[in-house]
């Protein structure tokens, strides 16, 4: 995605940094916007993927609401200007504390995941004199048939309450006096790029939205989650994720009457417009003839390879050679499974090459740790330089 | 480790903190150095185990060198008033930045992990006007038959210069003129319970250092790196590391004459005295009859479980029930990974129990994160409570 013209540029930047493409962001976003529109499906952008304030400022411009996972998350959303009616809480283990912020900041939903949490918000409620909107987040038992570190709706999984303990409770619940429970939540997973999996979801959530209808409850929204994957593999084939496929799926496949139905986006949105710049530092070779490209980037800055194993795709934005060798592409850490990626095709690499380590503007900054007290990464946006 | 005097106490501090007990680091520090010292050798401090200020200075009380792993490190070190001379300074990515940083502070040794590096250290000593002391950071082929994310002496990792690489270069490396090659660094991995492993080392090093000297080199130490496992399963049966066991070993095995002998320890000295004190929020039972304890803490405080699959020995501090359950810990990060174990046994555990997660003094704080926008984790020293 990067441009010669960019590249040439970088020079002038002190690596390693996330280089943000922000024409990608506004396409990425001006497509979901436009897509969603055509259902009026509500959109939520899932703030844990990247909580960059440029990155978040350009998205409040669309009008997108926020999904946060915890009360740090609510406050930002709500510092970087979005509206609390666009904001859901959801996350297994809220504090007293995160409840109490998110209970007085009137947001459109807190998404409770047990029924312990529910008694709970309905207590600090009641505690702050107010009535709160609750979803109730259902564990939905689909198995996204992605990596089992993502998925998130499986029977076993933490997330979520599970079905059947809600159908148990349902007089409980419903005596609650200080909660109005106006959404359904469900979420099967993350980097989901079989869509039919959707098809399954949707058919699920009719079943468990008619039946609590039927038991009483009155339900305002339908939350499906996201998830919807982005081509790690070629991101050049596929910039901008297929929400048309995923809402087109939605609408046939979903049947939940005139309720609203949301989504909420982070890889999707963020993930494509991201790379990690890095800097070549030294190249040597293992006494087992294994070439590595040792640069000045790691895991400290990007941790999905280290952590999960995840695919990024690297190439070296400087090199002019034309020919190409396999090299494994380590990062500065100490630690062995700082690898960015083994038996990569790179043109002829040397030091002060740039490489750009591409899809990573989801799970990138935001889970970058200061392990080997490296600092932070900076950020360089398209729409700066 | 800890008394029910103290549980008491912590009742007072808001959740997660790592609770440090400073009388078991001291007890540690003063067995590692009494037994160094029985043979003489060098213990340096492996600061990217935990780089708390309050560790730092009880640990520089007992005179231990620091092994650094980047320039931060080595500029941490220095503000904490560590002996320049005490610190060596190895990573296989170090920056330009880092080395001019490194050399202008005239430390022990700049370990260098490729000829292109060893070079470099030359070129930017000559620009220095100086001459800088470094040492050879060999790679030695053996397999530390640990965890294979956590092992860095195999001929095919990221770590050390292939000792056959040293060979071929010998003549160009000993024309350098700016740089005194005055030490041999080799590091086989972490966490090693199997001792017997050192003896190998050892018999490697022995050859490695005949050879080198026979080459004309002129090593005034040999550091022998760490990797001294704790044990994780059952810390109370073995709150401070067998180094007597360790050195002994080395004393037997190792042969490289009146050469200083350096040892790198990290998690051997705070990894025991450091464990993470976290609330449960929630109880929850899954679709599958998993039963759910949620508590206040994640995967952003303490990776290592998420990341590694590695134990921690996890208890509930204050339930005073006799009955004990199954239980799968869960953290509160919004990723399906974050699971502190499964199917751990707990004394009956409600909303509002103190649970902690033993044995995480090592590789705890140091890696945090601010995923989700969790605030960094707090620390609570048991001298100060």
């Amino acid at each position: 995605m990067l441009s010669r013209h960019v590249a040439d540029k970088l020079q002038n930047y002190e690596t390693p940094f996330y280089l943000y493409d922000i024409d990608l962001l506004r396409r990425t976003l001006e497509s979901v916007v436009y897509e969603s529109a055509k259902h009026n499906y509500k959109v939520h952008y899932a703030i844990k993927a990247n909580y960059d304030d440029h990155i978040l400022g350009i998205i409040r411009e669309y009008g997108l609401g926020i999904d946060c996972a915890s009360g740090n998350e609510v406050r930002k959303a709500l510092e970087m200007g979005f509206d609390p009616k666009g904001i859901v809480y959801a996350g297994v283990g809220k504090r007293d504390k995160e409840l109490r912020y998110a209970i007085a900041q009137k947001i459109l939903a807190i998404n409770c995941e047990s029924l312990e949490e529910l008694f709970l918000v309905d207590e600090l409620s009641k505690e702050a004199g107010c009535k709160t909107d609750v979803a109730l987040r259902i564990n939905p038992d689909i198995d996204p048939k992605t990596n089992h570190c993502i998925d998130t709706g499986q029977a076993d999984s933490k997330f979520g309450i599970s079905y059947e303990e809600v159908l148990e409770r349902v007089s409980d619940i419903q005596a609650l006096e200080n909660i109005n429970i106006i959404g359904l939540h469900l979420h099967i997973g993350s980097q989901i790029r079989e869509l039919h999996v959707f098809e399954n979801m949707c058919e699920k959530v009719n079943v468990i939205v008619a039946n609590l209808d039927s038991l009483g409850f009155n339900l305002r929204f339908v939350d499906v989650g996201g998830g919807l994957g982005i081509n790690y593999d070629v991101p050049e084939n596929e910039p901008i994720p297929n929400f048309a496929s995923l809402f087109s799926i939605v609408n046939q496949y979903l049947s939940v009457g005139d309720r609203e139905v949301h989504f909420e986006f982070g890889r999707s949105i963020v993930g494509e417009c991201g790379e990690l710049i890095t800097k070549v530092l030294f190249n040597k070779t293992t006494a087992t003839g294994r070439r590595l490209v040792i640069v000045d980037a790691s895991m400290t800055e990007l941790v999905r390879p280290a952590m999960y194993g995840s695919y990024h795709n690297i190439e070296n934005i400087t090199s002019q050679e034309e020919l190409r060798s396999k090299y494994t592409v380590v990062g500065t850490a100490c630690e062995s499974t700082d690898v960015f990626d083994e038996n990569v095709s790179l043109r002829k690499t040397k030091r002060g090459d740039l490489l750009t380590i591409k899809s990573a503007g989801a799970y990138g900054m935001s889970m970058a740790s200061r392990y080997n007290l490296h600092d932070l990464p900076s950020a360089v946006y398209s729409d700066e330089i």
